[in-house]
């Protein structure tokens, strides 16, 4: 095997994790998980979402969280942004990296954001300009990438437009979202074969749902065949997926870690550690945990 | 892709899932599963165990289970037997297809077995001889074939002599264990790289677990790059790991069966029968779906 790049894991529980749990949780709870996730060897937790808190009430304290965290040096708090006002709100509190969010599917797109994907990417014209010039490096989300909950398969060639779309635009970073976790390591490799044909590797990130236990097979599969070294994932699994209920959702962070670290790769994060921060919730969020590795570690039976 | 032959699933629910589980269930209940199972596509069913019901008071009522329950044209109704007592216990309620079992651990098959591997080995050579001579197929365990709990990794060089030596008694095939779910797609190749060496893709199945969510991206390895196309799985997940108190065990049937047909394999088995078959138990099995077909299609939240 190569030499490969440390992977890179964008902790995304904090933001896409509580936003689909059903319980909102205090500000104070927020914090102390984010900043347990801090000494967990993580490179970026995604934090918080500066969306309308009509749309999402979950994350309304969004600027009181960025204040009270502490900030570990080296970690790249980043945050959920629509809109420019929602940037304005981002930059107050000295947010360090800005997501957009697009789908690849017009359907889900349209049901999400109520906006076509052309209409949400000329939103993001001026919200990606403005953040540039505060030097703030930009992830851009393709949604459905793979499945959507109402068209079905999506494929690569539809993908393409977007992702090319985001990059022109500026974004640094691509995160390709397997939103209802039905894509399998054949859909994996047929769309990196299409994306790595105009976008670098080290640009684009993956993050995987494992609500059909794929998403594990699908990251070793990136990282062993195409050296992707960015993935997304939540700590406990938190997050539900909303078009399943009562399924896992997010790829639980510890169990990607662990499955990276025994296939070999250089990922700095302790798994041991991701567990103990999701205890934390464990009084607000009224499920088992989502994790293989959660269960190994504290065994409920 | 080439062409491949259909996957042979086999069901192990009922003998190693129930073994692991600490209820002893009713005969009746475990008649009623083994009946539904039949109605899945599946190719095998190992249905109990013909040990001494000291050692394993769950499945004491094989003679039984065996007796009354409704056997499909086609299906093949196996047990484990791990001496020549047990076969003729086995062959007086026509078991279809017997199997032995052995470690490639040394402390494992002692602590288990109670018997050196090659004690093992010498107490199956009556067994195979006597169930070929009544046609019976039999197939041969290979526990901790990737790691042990006590000894740690166990090296294929290892796995080698063992998987061969069933070979030379006359199995017709050799199930490889990941005992306590630790084996990455990296050791599953180095081991399969070993033993394709001198035993035929044909003769091997893989039996994974679950504990760390590596168990499908192991099996896909297994059937995309080498072809393998037989698996042991258990309804429901059923068997927690003995070794780790509430982690997950064996690798779900459903969730094995729903990866491999949606990554393009020919698998006769309908997931959604399966889950349908494991709620038989469910008042039996105080634990929530170990699988992640099960919370989609039947949402506890």
């Amino acid at each position: 095997m190569s030499v490969r790049s440390p992977i890179r894991i964008v902790e995304v529980g904090p933001r896409d994790g509580l936003q689909n749990e059903r319980t909102i949780l205090p500000t104070e709870v927020k914090v102390a998980f984010v900043n347990a996730l801090s000494k967990t060897g993580l490179s970026e937790i995604e934090v918080s979402s500066f969306v309308s808190p009509t749309w999402v009430p979950q994350l309304a304290d969004a600027e009181d969280v960025f204040k009270r965290i502490e900030r570990a040096p080296g970690l790249i708090y980043s945050a959920l942004v629509p809109n420019e006002p929602g940037l304005e709100r981002a930059l107050a509190v000295g947010v360090a990296k800005i997501a957009v969010f697009t789908a690849a599917s017009e359907t889900f797109n349209k049901k999400n954001t109520n906006a076509t994907i052309a209409e949400s990417l000329e939103r993001f014209r001026p919200v990606v300009a403005r953040a540039k010039t505060q030097s703030l490096p930009v992830r851009g989300y393709v949604s459905t990438a793979f499945y959507c909950p109402y068209e079905g398969k999506i494929q690569p060639e539809r993908v393409k437009p977007v992702a090319q779309a985001l990059l022109d635009l500026g974004v640094d970073e691509l995160s390709l979202a397997d939103t209802i976790g039905k894509a399998t390591p054949r859909d994996l490799r047929a769309l990196l074969e299409t994306v790595l044909l105009f976008a670098p590797q080290d640009k684009l990130a993956l993050h995987l749902h494992d609500t059909y236990g794929l998403a594990i097979a699908n990251a070793l599969v990136a990282w062993e065949e195409y050296g992707i070294c960015a993935f997304d994932a939540s700590a406990g699994g938190l997050g539900g997926c909303p078009y399943a209920s009562g399924a896992s959702g997010n790829l639980a962070t510890e169990d990607l870690v662990y499955a990276l670290q025994a296939s070999g790769a250089q990922v700095a994060v302790k798994p041991e550690n991701v567990v103990a921060a999701t205890k934390i919730l464990a009084s607000y969020v009224k499920r088992s945990s989502e994790s293989r590795l959660g269960r190994v570690l504290q065994p409920s039976a």
